[in-house]
């Protein structure tokens, strides 16, 4: 235990957090590579999948936060969550002040424990659901825990991995999701002002899937029809994989 | 010990690395001083000095690394760390190509653990005594543990604080010092440029004091004659202080 | 002529437009020293003041702009322009997705012919009286030829100089006059969501004062009511000045 | 005249430099496509290749500057000039600190008259033949008329089209001739401290080809050698190609 304390105090620890859905891990795979990719950015050397495989069953939860430091040796830990009791149909967010660090200060798929800005951009969520995070030009990025969409004439839009977000997971599926039902959409710079001119907004996050977005500030989204059913959809979709 | 690991897995700890000389603990004000400002922009409420004097007194060793961390209720921590032996009266250094994080993002005077720039920059260090992080501009920031200076016609320039710097101690007393004995200092952004047209170039940090520069990357610096000097007449001026 | 021709195709020219109320200019000392700073910017001897007043006088109409240039020796030049009759009490405005040139790079208050960030804005107009350009971190500046209000709870808000702005003649008055009649005016960096939960948003510019917005985009503003009795009030106020 | 005037006036003009060589006009077909970019970035429709080609027939000189202008219809005008009698082998530069305007703000392919971030770089040259300017994150980007390369290791290092800078027919030359004769070109985003630890610098521009630099501010660069065949060599080259 002191070696781990010692360790987080003089180092850098990274993390994934997996979801469960009926007593199945969902996208170990998909989560064990975005993990190697942050231990790369730090030099050190990966578990094998079938030492992190074997910590996720052996830790099942509805929610797993796995942390690996390095101390001479890559060491691991486990924390077991539940989902958040969030009753909710739909949420209100809000823009942050606080910006996401740029690419070229921290690679935005080195998903590390003690990020600043994420900490930092968290304080500022008062009573909203999650709160915008801008980037270096002042493109929208993601919030502190999930991914932007919007619905725009019947095509949706997300802002693209080269605007400096962590490539989400749930995100990634509810992209081919959209597509293998047949819509188009479009991943790229997204500035401030067109999520005000969306016909619809929702978040998405491992925890809920996808989230409909009925405010933002002080400003009522048009609708949150089609978000609300794909919703539903989307968590049959998931349980449909697994 | 798990209340501590949980915190720092979950949230963000702040610390202030303090040096000894002669037994005396070196600059405890400036270091209690910053220590709050980090703490406010977490919207924790700072121990009393008091508290931080008599955690320092309690752990003296050359060096000693003091963790605050959060966990519903204020929590510290302390590790003694003896200087390590840099038997250099110059030191090589070199740019890296990872970037500050932008004050937007980070305050540069938050002082957290796992911060993932200055990371993955000490991680491009090589053979060099440290790095010199760029800002979000371009301009000079800082090293990974070290201000830096330029000598230029007599004069001194280090990077102003509003180029996205921690207000480093010793780089505040080097400041001082060099004012109280007659020299020009400048606080301006520098470019990369400017480095390298410089008379002389130095390093200031907690450990060592001041620490001369002969050559960055490939490029030996002009002298180090006025630096070396200074390095022993800053010493004197602390213990002095003290 | 030819002599003008080569200047501006080899060099720079800067300029101002003045306006005429009742056949008096406004602001003509102003305007002189706006331009000063431009060709000061060119390393170029400003005119003296009554050389540029003369120039004023002996070429009055609606709206006069006055260039000059330099070939050896500074040469002026007027074109005479009536204002345009926007016969409009309310305004649509849009974002551009072209970018105010940072201040790094081009002064914001060098006032100069054919810069193609503004020039190139323009042609994004559509049906909107004006597009707003954001500055290089995405904040908001200015129109193409105005400068933005924001009313909340009261309060007024515009982009600071340091957001990157030119320091328009009519901002200034109209902040002058808010100020005179009581309200808080603050300048200071805007985000473009806070145009969204505004109260109010207008627009101010030389030939027709202030002009209250009614719609931004695909969005309509909250209100006009405030702004609509700011525009005559105004119009009073500059009457009231001459 | 007087159209020409007030368009340049109120809009914008654009132009390419060519260069004759032995009394024939240098890369025609690659002028002819870059003005026509710089058009459709205004939405004027191009002239054709054969007026164009007649334009420059009409007006062969060393080096002729031939511009467009929109005054309802396109104005296109030529300026005759003779290549500076540059007596040199090898020149000084220097960086300067104003910036090229960001690529979001003016395209960098839009070669146009009056831009006032070269202008005012052009105003900081001093003893220099060119200065460097550095783009928006600090990057090199390159001269007020010239592109910069420089050999590291047998290797070429130029600043890649994405580092915010116009496609430089000359650079494009180069590059092509460097490939052809076996050497290996690397087109990417350049810090300033690199041209330091450099085997070589020269800057590349219509007039003179390639041009070796022998001091960058107050440091001699280490050799000038290979940059000197290389003039040679790729001025017979374009004579080859003529």
């Amino acid at each position: 235990m002191n070696e781990i304390l010692e360790s987080l105090t003089k180092g850098i620890a990274v993390y994934e957090t997996l979801r469960t859905y009926k007593g199945k891990p969902f996208a170990v795979n998909e989560h064990y590579q975005r993990l190697c990719k942050s231990l790369r950015y730090l030099n050190i050397e990966p578990p094998t999948f079938e030492e992190f495989e074997k910590l996720v069953y052996n830790n099942l939860s509805e929610r797993i936060r796995i942390v690996y430091v390095y101390a001479g040796r890559l060491i691991s830990y486990v924390f077991q969550e539940s989902t958040e009791n969030y009753n909710v149909d739909y949420v209100k967010i809000d823009f942050t002040s606080i910006r996401r660090a740029d690419s070229n200060s921290i690679p935005p798929d080195l998903k590390s424990l003690g990020r600043p800005d994420i900490y930092l951009a968290r304080l500022t969520k008062g009573d909203n659901y999650d709160v915008i995070m801008l980037g270096d030009k002042g493109q929208i990025c993601e919030g502190t825990f999930s991914n932007i969409f919007i619905v725009k004439n019947g095509k949706f839009i997300t802002p693209s991995l080269d605007s400096g977000i962590l490539d989400g997971i749930t995100r990634m599926y509810v992209i081919k999701y959209l597509k293998e039902v047949g819509y188009e959409v479009e991943e790229r710079f997204v500035e401030p002002y067109e999520i005000f001119y969306a016909d619809e907004v929702f978040l998405t996050h491992t925890s809920k899937g996808i989230v409909p977005v009925h405010q933002i500030g002080t400003m009522q989204t048009k609708s949150i029809e089609l978000s609300s059913k794909l919703t539903l959809q989307f968590e049959e979709y998931i349980k449909w994989l697994l």
